[in-house]
């Protein structure tokens, strides 16, 4: 089955049943059923079995999910069985946040470095990295090889911002600024909207 | 249509439509296609008369949306066409982020106090507010009468954070940091994980 036919909301979900999993194998925990995994992420077993039954049998009836073998296995449907190097652009506040943001490197995505127009910035550190000027991204990429950029600009810089993350052979790009970017088929795009969030959780609040 | 019955990510989308029709207003568009839509949220127009079909009948064949009663309308429906306040839990790197990103301000979201629990930050100034005690959250929202709570803090503490926002009476809970919450079924809690954003990222960049 090709990613494509996976539908969004179940590769999201896995994402969380990998979280998931992480802590039972930190805690020591060997099998799991999808009523565990349910208690511990709030989505329902049948919702869990199906998600899984994209990418094969896993469970067997009885003992529930392996959870060592069903880490490897959903991290590797995930791309997520090796590192990756991200490249950030935009030093300031929601910057450095990322910066300090230890879900990151715990899941295999370092922040290789950080990038900015601002001459004020360029050259000084924050979070233990120095902003280097955005002019030079394409050229200092070749040494870091990301694949990975995340833009933290103002939302009138993001499509530049994208373009040169492209130019400079990222393949994937989380956006963090409230714009929607345009980006060849070859690079992935995924808007991260804050107030989106807090939007949608409004209406779920109710009147 | 009650609002369980709607699919939660035609919710989130609705979010993005909101966003679309408000930049028409600011350009001075006054009638809009699902297509136009579709151009630039990059949704497809099918999926847009589908979505907001949910909420009745808005467009008109051959004229397209008009921006402003659309907009009137689904912020109706979000629960955005009034003010909300909101209370922040966390004064490090990810809360000085949600202190200074400008989108919630501009969505009618004001974080009206930030809360931490480090004595070396309580009594300061961040991003232009003061830094208020964590134990007196409860005594200090009879005051701000906040109705939503953000959690920027490291996920061992959410819980503990998520019962005092509770507790002092808020009805939606942003949560930033990495743990699942559980709350009463009078609050609603969302999970913004930053992480998950860029794992899904990767299995749709692939190997």
């Amino acid at each position: 089955m090709t990613p494509l036919e996976v539908p969004a909301p179940t590769i999201a979900r896995l994402a969380l049943y990998l979280r998931c999993l992480r802590a039972c194998r930190r805690e020591g925990v060997r099998t799991i059923s999808s009523a565990g995994i349910g208690a511990r992420t709030g989505i329902s077993s049948g919702q869990i079995r199906k998600d899984l039954s994209y990418f094969g049998e896993f469970g067997r009836p009885g003992i529930g999910y392996a959870v060592d073998a069903l880490l490897e296995h959903l991290s590797a449907i995930m791309g997520l069985n090796r590192p990756h190097t991200v490249v950030l652009v935009g030093a300031g506040n929601l910057g450095r946040a990322l910066l300090g943001y230890p879900g990151f490197e715990e899941s295999g995505f370092r922040i290789a470095a950080v990038f900015d127009n601002d001459p004020a910035k360029i050259g000084r550190s924050t979070v233990g990295r120095k902003i280097l000027d955005m002019a030079t991204l394409a050229e200092a990429n070749k040494e870091i090889g990301a694949e990975f950029g995340m833009i933290a600009t103002p939302a009138s810089a993001a499509q530049e911002v994208a373009d040169a993350l492209v130019e400079a052979g990222v393949r994937g790009i989380l956006n963090f600024a409230p714009a929607h970017l345009t980006v060849p088929e070859t690079v992935t795009a995924r808007n991260v909207d804050l107030t989106r969030e807090i939007e949608v959780l409004c209406y779920f609040v109710g009147p």
